[in-house]
């Protein structure tokens, strides 16, 4: 079965200018199948599943858009399942929904979209995704240095116990001890929303994309005041070096000074380092306070960024001098969309529904590959599924 | 011996406006001896004595200056000095500094006070100012709550162990396990400097009084990204209510919204919370991590300021489900001045050269006084010394 071209034509070009979104140009010999969402304070992210039909291969497909416009997600949504229903008529779709916005825009994503919308609980759907991205998908974790910025971890044998630090507009830190067991063992309102929320008052950033690359032309001593702006030195007693931050953003506040001054890239970088570390200290915290020594850290706040996985990873690795291994993920930002996901009844079937592709491990397996930026795209994911949707 | 009045007149209109410290007439009975600085990355904290001649009675001085005017500082100094030496023609002053500044602007100090500077540890100077204002000046420290907000801890016979969290610029946090024996156990550097930084760049308040009564009239929601905001409802499950601040700041990132709308008021009142939530947050991860049960505040940051108090006490106790006290001090900026102080060879000989007056203790201890709030004035503290200065 063929689809049409409507839902392919998603390429929207604000969402491309703020690095949101990557072309998803779907071959028309694909058909949808299988929609999940998970609307957070900030970020909703849709999950779908687009199948090839005659073969047992297919793609899972990842976009975001901003809650905000909640209405351009649903819009999307709806063209999906126009396509959907031209392949399948007749055939009664469900979507799974996940995240504080299933329930904020229950009757408008029902109203709207005409279709069963089953709401799933977010803590649940975050570690059921996250469960199924480390056993499931290999090339899907990594830890990250400077000096080995992508170095991909074995699919462990056995995962449990973990911590995830799940960053999104605010961060929530759950314990996990096995495939069904877990609990929300703290959260910080210090999140994602904090960081964007001051740097679009503080800097002329329009998008968080814009932030995080005025961040990497920015020099944090400018604004922050570091132990050696205090003491002139180290103060070695105590093990703080000179340039330690002492206090971030302390060196704004002076009377006399011109406030024009300080530099939006400056600013963006001691802001990015103040969140990321402060996550970074309090996650440590609890993860030693529970004898954990697995950090998973997702949600869309990392998006990918070296300064911000290299500050979380310095943190974890200074505050339990090298005890607990603070962990990335390619999809960090739909944990909760790709939990939701694996509720469709099929997935939930056989829990080995959806793997990924040989091809496609092959392929990342290649130590010659020559485009792994590209291979690693995190908009889509090809993989295998044993049965069709529900 | 009297003095004249060059010192006395030290009634400065920019710190009175500041609300930094109130005017100080020193009677020309009483003449100044001994003296300590603790000059940190945003104030420089001073004590001084002054006694009145023929009696043991004085007085514990306490003075802030803004570390960017440090000259103001040493001027004041320098005028204590000039009494001193009037007073005891022929005597070798010593002065004690400690904190950053005091290896800082160690030459500055020296060269223009000519006087023997001595340097001081600043972790230790900070604990023995503790324990000096914990075990021998009655009503000093207090717990907060909105309905008993300063209400007095009995002189505990044996304060240790306890952990002192230090909020200047940035914060330390000390585990205390007896009069001599301590570590600096962690901190961040999401502090005072952070607040007063961020603040000075997103309102058009001047001084940090002025931001404190700023938030005083503020509404955090209007900012703040609350559960309700993302959910509209509580999120019972994992037990957040809907009133919790999901992400602080987080309802600014709006592409379409006239940045203007939001608040100076509203920001003030957010950030505070931001700040003292987190650093309740930390506190009480590293009194459970240490075992402690008594978590003293100190420093500047605080100024009796009754949202900080509160919300450094509501995060103590929510996080400990009231297992771990939050206490505070009236003399909270002035530990390591305090300390510093103590160090004075005199008052080294005897730890108790300083005590709280009983004349001052018998009005405390009134529960019909009237002016409380004057005679708890922190600037000033009638004690009783049993020896002269060095």
């Amino acid at each position: 079965m063929t689809m049409n071209l409507i839902g392919a034509s998603i390429c929207d070009e604000e969402l491309i200018v703020q690095g949101e979104a990557r072309d998803i140009q779907l071959p028309n010999t694909e058909h949808v199948s299988q929609i999940s969402v998970d609307v957070g304070g900030s970020l909703a992210k849709v999950v779908y599943f687009s199948r090839i039909p005659g073969t047992k291969g297919g793609r899972l497909n990842f976009r975001k858009f901003e809650t905000e416009k909640i209405d351009e997600c649903i819009a999307f949504i709806s063209r999906l399942l126009e396509e959907s229903r031209a392949a399948r008529p007749g055939h009664e779709f469900v979507i799974k929904a996940t995240g504080g916005g299933a329930h904020l825009y229950y009757e408008r994503l029902r109203d709207t979209l005409k279709v069963n919308i089953q709401r799933e609980d977010e803590m649940e759907c975050l570690i059921t995704g996250l469960n199924f991205l480390i056993t499931e998908i290999p090339f899907e974790v990594f830890t990250y240095s400077e000096t080995d910025p992508m170095c991909f971890e074995e699919t462990p044998e056995d995962p449990f116990p973990y911590m995830l630090v799940n960053i999104g507009s605010g961060v929530s830190i759950l314990k996990v001890t096995s495939a069904t067991t877990f609990e929300r063992i703290s959260g910080t309102s210090v999140g994602g929303g904090t960081l964007w929320g001051l740097l679009s008052l503080l800097t002329g950033a329009k998008t968080f994309d814009e932030m995080l690359e005025a961040s990497q032309e920015g020099d944090n001593r400018n604004v922050d005041m570091l132990v050696g702006d205090i003491y002139g030195s180290d103060y070695s007693k105590v093990g703080l070096k000179s340039t330690t931050i002492a206090s971030s953003m302390g060196k704004v506040f002076k009377k006399n000074v011109d406030k024009r001054q300080f530099k939006p890239e400056d600013i963006s970088r001691s802001l990015l380092y103040m969140v990321s570390n402060n996550i970074g200290q309090i996650a440590y915290l609890n993860a030693q306070a529970h004898g954990l020594s697995k950090i998973y850290f997702g949600g869309c706040f990392i998006r990918g960024h070296p300064i911000t996985m290299n500050t979380l990873s310095y943190a974890i690795n200074f505050w339990s001098k090298g005890t607990i291994k603070a962990l990335f993920l390619r999809h960090e930002g739909y944990l909760g969309a790709v939990g939701a996901f694996m509720k469709h009844r099929s997935s939930r079937r056989n829990s080995r529904s959806f793997t990924l592709s040989e091809q496609l491990a092959q392929k990342l397996a290649d130590p010659e590959m020559a485009d792994l930026e590209v291979t690693l795209a995190q908009d889509t994911l090809d993989v295998v599924a044993d049965e069709e949707s529900d």
